[in-house]
């Protein structure tokens, strides 16, 4: 199906979208090589730097993967993890894919709160404790936990020693924690992220932020999460 | 603070993320004209074009707005709707937010199901329900349910009447449902869906699809849902 030249829509943004559908429908498998840039090129009515812009766009958001030297190939699609309402993995393929889950410490410090965590805690410094979470060594989240706690930066190092985050957050703050709220948006990953991540500034990344309460309702962490939507979907079950 | 010409960064990437930093820091507050260009240009060390491209990138994802002749400004936050564990508005801010709140229907068709919808339902053939909905008359989410019933496209239309559409849903299935999961990601706006949420193609929307299911766990409706996440942010309470 070629382009539609008396459009107002850019030659490129229309054949992404021919490409997009032919990705939806199952034209091609994960793993299956797209044909070359002149046999799209001819198939669509255009020239190969408008197949070239379209393809690179699909890079962008992580539908389809270069390869050097041997073409353009449809990506694997997100690995899918299933939680139940408690948060954990349901069902043999979820606890499987997990078994590869880990999330190391980047960093800790001791810092001066900014933005959203100081105005969700309510407190002016705190402690900000950043990870990376891969699955199967390929980074898919990446955290930044704000935490009301005096403990110094050495302190806190030392008790994020453990198998759960979460659970090393109850040791950190010293008392037990329940979620208060969650949210979630859309927003253009930041050049560190990006980096973190793997992806190119500006893709699209989804972000999750929340509050967990004590035992009192008093927020005592906040975290913001950006996931690459690409590589891990979480599924909530009802 | 002025770019570092020294990194191996595009400048009006620099630009952009600085500028970031200052709406994060609340150095102008929503509503409050950013400086003009060259004003900005001397302070980050850059050229007038330098700067207007880090200021539409800006205004593509939705922090900042231009209007015509008077310069750009600082965005309105989204709007920040709490729901509770049923779904409904938690607070009166909530409640008065959603009092704006309505979710037209666009079209309905019957059609031949594709993709994730018809792998989730397991027919072949159903009914597609299009709205867009718009909180104070700005389109804030466009949602495409796909539904297995039988029913002709006139037959739905006309079961459509009523307030609620969850319970409209119900009437045309013949059933009762809930929820059976519920999955979040990030994806660059497609043409279809930019032209009515009102944004460009390729800004961050965040997609959230779903399965309802019947009493006997059958699969009865998916919906795919793609947010403005400049206009409205929803909050999940635990």
């Amino acid at each position: 199906m070629p382009v539609d030249r008396s459009l107002p829509i850019p030659l490129h943004v229309q054949v992404e979208e021919l490409l997009l559908s032919d990705l939806d429908a199952g034209t091609w498998q994960p793993g299956e090589r797209l044909p070359a840039e002149p046999v799209l090129a001819a198939r669509f009515g255009v020239n190969r730097l408008t197949v070239r812009e379209a393809i690179a766009s699909l890079r962008r958001t992580g539908r389809v993967v270069a390869r050097q030297g041997s073409g353009t190939f449809v990506a694997t699609p997100p690995l899918r993890i299933d939680l139940d309402a408690a948060g954990r993995p349901a069902g043999d393929a979820a606890r499987t894919a997990m078994a590869t889950f880990r999330e190391p410490v980047l960093d800790v410090r001791r810092t001066r709160l900014t933005g959203e965590a100081r105005t969700e805690l309510g407190v002016d410094e705190g402690l900000e404790i950043e990870t990376l979470a891969l699955l199967s060594d390929a980074p898919v989240m990446h955290t930044v936990y704000s935490i009301a706690s005096a403990a110094t930066a050495d302190e806190a190092r030392a008790q994020l020693d453990g198998p759960w985050l979460p659970d090393r957050f109850e040791a950190l703050v010293g008392t037990s924690l329940r979620s208060a709220w969650r949210a979630f948006d859309a927003v253009p990953a930041r050049r560190h992220e990006a980096a973190l991540l793997d992806v190119e500034p500006g893709s699209p990344i989804l972000r999750r932020s929340g509050v967990n309460v004590d035992a009192d309702g008093v927020a005592r962490t906040f975290h913001v999460r950006a996931y690459r939507s690409d590589r891990l979907r979480i599924v909530l079950r009802d």
